[in-house]
């Protein structure tokens, strides 16, 4: 078993290979692939439907000398098992252990670092007219970009771009009608009917100047071989159309392919999910959101929630599945999302637009330009803020206090836990005058029994969570727990106190001021950028008004975080609850 | 004259006229946008180009009910002056008076702001959504969006979610094959190929689902009026390709397409441009950063130059025309511009990527996903920071300092003027470590003799303008040169000193210790927004190594600014001559 794979340990290794042995090397490819994923957890799906793919790519082309960029990079895993990285594959989005998504640093055969999705076509004919310019002729550039994500506007503006250029790119849609969910659009509906042969007779892609081929079967070795190398021939910008079933090979991880996406632990024979404990746990704030969402939907028709292709991982599926007609998948879509919300707000929609801290940034233009500047009460929901975990620097969501503050007309907030989130919820649906960011975590929150009734909030007012004396230690959003759990540890006397900012802005000012008087020492705790965020509003504030004091900002610093376990990925940024003790304890 | 126009004070008031009289109207119409933008100046061309267009909407459908939004905008004064804005029309753009967009405060006509592009799709289909939801079922949608604007990802987002609904809504394609210069991209090639009738049978609209309908002639009343009929009966989504002229009826206008956009004052007859007076001026800051760029590239090979659709806003026009295969307009496409220098970025090339402040906005995740997590020196210019003046909230470039100080790896620079802006350019295409973002204002500098040799700057490193005892004013930008202006007014017993930090990241913090250390009283200077931005960045510094001054920050505050003239826009804004020597007076 396993006997061709164990030689390979670069993509040189493949090109003595016979056309005969590609195929059994898929077969031991995919088990490594399940061998591992099925202990080590990751993504496994988008990566088991392009065994084949990734194979043919490598055996034809020669990276890497040619440019080879995975979109989104979920589906790198053979990719990274062929070119050097088969031995600490097993470290796979580990803390010192490598990236779950293709990154420059890592490997010369990363031609460019992914994450988000759609940036592959341009980041590809940057390169390609680099090599015109450069007179690096014969140099190859491929891009695999999947079906969902070519959707989106900016892989467009990139098809768009090098369909009026000769570089000499070739596009790979690997098409399996899916992203974390099923896609969606015109565009896949359009697919669909290349694919069983209605569609008439020009080609979407011809349109904008490329030459298209396919449909083709991507599970077919010899055919991909066969038209890899037909194509290398073919000068200019082309698009190679293929098939492929996410999850190939694995028959649950086809049967189900969301819950297969990144299942978590499975039994590799069987693909049965390991079973997890029946201890009560408290909820995720998905959960919370989604569900809390049904809550105030049912009750309030003006209520419609949006996603940009993030139905499951945001749980707005709840809504999409009690209420569908109110509850939008847009695709990856976020610049559209949030303009589309806009519009919505005009009629007097009250909108929830779902999107990941991160993914806003897609959008940033749009908050401003479309919702701010005319004051919409749009509201936006931001999960995943602060540090995400093992998808590392491409998806913490640690930026968004720091570019929303500047926004004029936006309320920005960050739940202490899953009642503030309700209650947010519930406050922001019954009419704000603004517009407003709700941002909380990824995973689960602190409380098992959360679905408690709900209560409105009065806008910009902070609260005493625990009064003291000396200190005062001011944070916003969950990890005001943290804070919470540390003084039941340390403070003996009373010294500390503890008060809870959920609005980032407006700032509680008289509050503020209150604690910025009374305190020898202020500290400042929140889940993003230092640079900026909550600890600089108060600052800015205590500034504006004179008071000049010791203000300690524990936040993100200022590099980019790696991926790891979220706990540690704090403990390293110095904002774990070790840390914040240390500071403490010189003043007790 | 204007018989038929001085009876329209609203676009019920069309309903009455034969269709017969649509045509006189749009003489007189023409007539009349030419006698003050003539005068008062603006933007002249797309609004001559969609004369007829705007009549026929406004006769054919029901506004303010049936929703009708302008894509960009620039087209809409025709608009304004049917839909009750024609006494006030001469305000247009002044301080206090009507914006030069539509605008929803301003009209209930207006039914959606816009400004920047490629919008107007997703708020349409928000508000057909709406109307659906909520029983408005005979309630029509039009937007009018150029073949540029359509070109953008986001409207193509847009038209991908609208295709899978039965969205009532009519997309008018305004074809002029024009933006603010000329359109690009495979997308318009293929329009031309549809206009020309050598496109294959297949419509690109078709295959994303809309009802297509055109070329028609957009000059020609009666067809418009006659398909606008036609189509309001048709269920779903619509979109009618109407082929315009830009600058239609003035002749100049219409043979000098990019001049005639926004030409100033002119000769109503003749079309003449007003001559400026040949008084040595000091350059804009845009041909500063054009004429250098050529000088710049001729020298070194490896430097390129890329512009999302402002080649003549830029200046990168200069280059376009000298070193045509190393200067690239990629369209309205900002995230793909920003991804493509990535690209270009990581082969070597050193890529001058050449934004507005405002429209980087849409690149923003780019900007930091591509390009800053990676470390890419891509040179960002961010043209059009700080206050820009008549064009207004939609297009200050204020919060660029907020937005990408928290950006780690990143290096931010503001030149207090034209010498500045060179070396930090001749510095930059040195080499740089990490990636720059170089921000300087619209319009002239302040110096005549700009060019001279250029120098190598040293990273991080701020100096002193004037020397002082008691206070310190810290500028960044050009700014500064107002604070030198008052400084030679105020200061006769040398107490203000003065420091120019270009660098806002990293900041010069061993300057900045002496400074915070030896001043009684501390000012910061920046035309951008006071959250987040230079001065919180001084405030930040002095918490962090413990010293307690007061630091008075003079910044953008926080609500939008209107449009006007930039000096009278930066005294409301409480940032002028005026504002920082009352607040200076006091310490003296």
């Amino acid at each position: 078993m396993k006997s061709i794979l164990e030689h390979i340990n670069s993509p040189n290794d493949l090109k003595s290979l016979k056309e005969k042995d590609l195929e059994q090397l898929a077969v031991e490819l995919r088990e490594f692939i399940i061998d591992i994923v099925s202990v080590k957890e990751g993504h496994l799906g988008a990566s088991l439907g392009v065994v084949e793919l990734t194979i043919a790519l490598h055996y034809v082309f020669n990276t890497p000398v040619d440019k080879l960029i995975w979109d989104v990079g979920h589906q790198a895993y053979g990719h990274k098992i062929l070119s050097g990285r088969k031995d600490v594959f097993d470290t796979n989005r580990q803390l010192g252990g490598i990236s779950g998504f293709p990154k420059m640093q890592e490997s010369e055969y990363d031609a460019f670092g992914t994450g988000h999705s759609s940036t592959s076509i341009s980041a590809l004919l940057g390169m390609a007219l680099a090599a015109q310019l450069q007179g690096k002729l014969r140099r190859q550039h491929i891009a695999v970009i999947g079906d969902a994500s070519i959707a989106s506007g900016m892989a467009f503006e990139g098809l768009n771009h090098a369909g009026v250029t000769n570089a000499n790119i070739l596009v790979v849609l690997n098409d399996n009608a899916m992203g974390i969910d099923p896609s969606v659009g015109a565009l896949k509906k359009y697919l669909t009917n290349v694919k069983t042969g209605t569609a008439k007779e020009e080609n979407i892609f011809e349109c904008l100047n490329f030459h298209y081929s396919g449909p083709v079967d991507g599970h077919d070795l010899p055919i991909l071989v066969q038209e890899l190398e037909r194509l290398q021939k073919i000068e200019g910008p082309k698009l190679l159309h293929v098939i492929t079933t996410k999850g190939k090979g694995l028959q649950k991880a086809e049967e189900n392919q969301v819950t297969y996406h990144a299942p978590g632990k499975f039994d590799k024979q069987t693909g049965e999910l390991q079973k997890k404990t029946s201890i009560a746990e408290p909820p995720k704030y998905q959960d919370v959101f989604g569900k809390t969402l049904v809550e105030l939907a049912q009750k309030n028709e003006k209520i419609v929630g949006i996603t940009p292709a993030m139905p499951t991982g945001s749980s707005l599926k709840f809504m999409m599945e009690t209420i569908p007609d109110r509850a939008f998948d847009v695709g990856i879509a976020e610049q559209h999302a949030v303009t589309l919300a806009a519009g919505m707000a005009t009629d007097g929609l009250v909108v929830f637009c779902n999107i990941y801290s991160t993914f806003l940034q897609r959008a940033y233009d749009q908050v401003i330009h479309d919702v701010a500047i005319q004051n919409l009460p749009v509201i936006f929901c931001l999960d995943r803020a602060g540090l995400v975990g093992e998808d590392g620097p491409t998806h913490h969501g640690v930026f968004d206090i720091s570019y929303l503050r500047c926004i004029p007309n936006l309320i920005v907030f960050s739940p202490l836990n899953e009642i503030e989130l309700r209650n947010i919820m519930y406050t922001a649906q019954l009419g704000l005058d603004h517009p407003i960011a709700i941002r909380y975590p990824r995973g689960r929150g602190n409380l098992i029994h959360w679905q408690v009734p709900m209560e409105k909030l009065a806008i910009g007012k902070g609260h005493i969570l625990k009064e003291g004396t000396k200190i005062a230690i001011l944070s916003t959003g969950p990890i005001g727990n943290m804070a919470s759990n540390l003084m039941s540890e340390l403070d003996q006397h009373g010294a500390i106190a503890h008060y809870n900012f959920p609005f980032i802005k407006p700032l509680d000012t008289i509050l503020l001021k209150e604690i910025l008087q009374k305190y020898e020492h202020i500290i400042t705790l929140e889940d993003g950028s230092a640079i900026g965020g909550f600890g600089s509003a108060v600052l800015e504030f205590a500034n504006n008004i004179g008071i000049y004091k010791i203000i300690k900002i524990f936040g993100i610093p200022d590099y980019f975080i790696t991926h790891g376990p979220t706990e540690k990925l704090y403990k390293k940024a110095g904002i774990d609850k070790m840390s914040v003790k240390q500071y403490v304890q010189q003043f007790l």
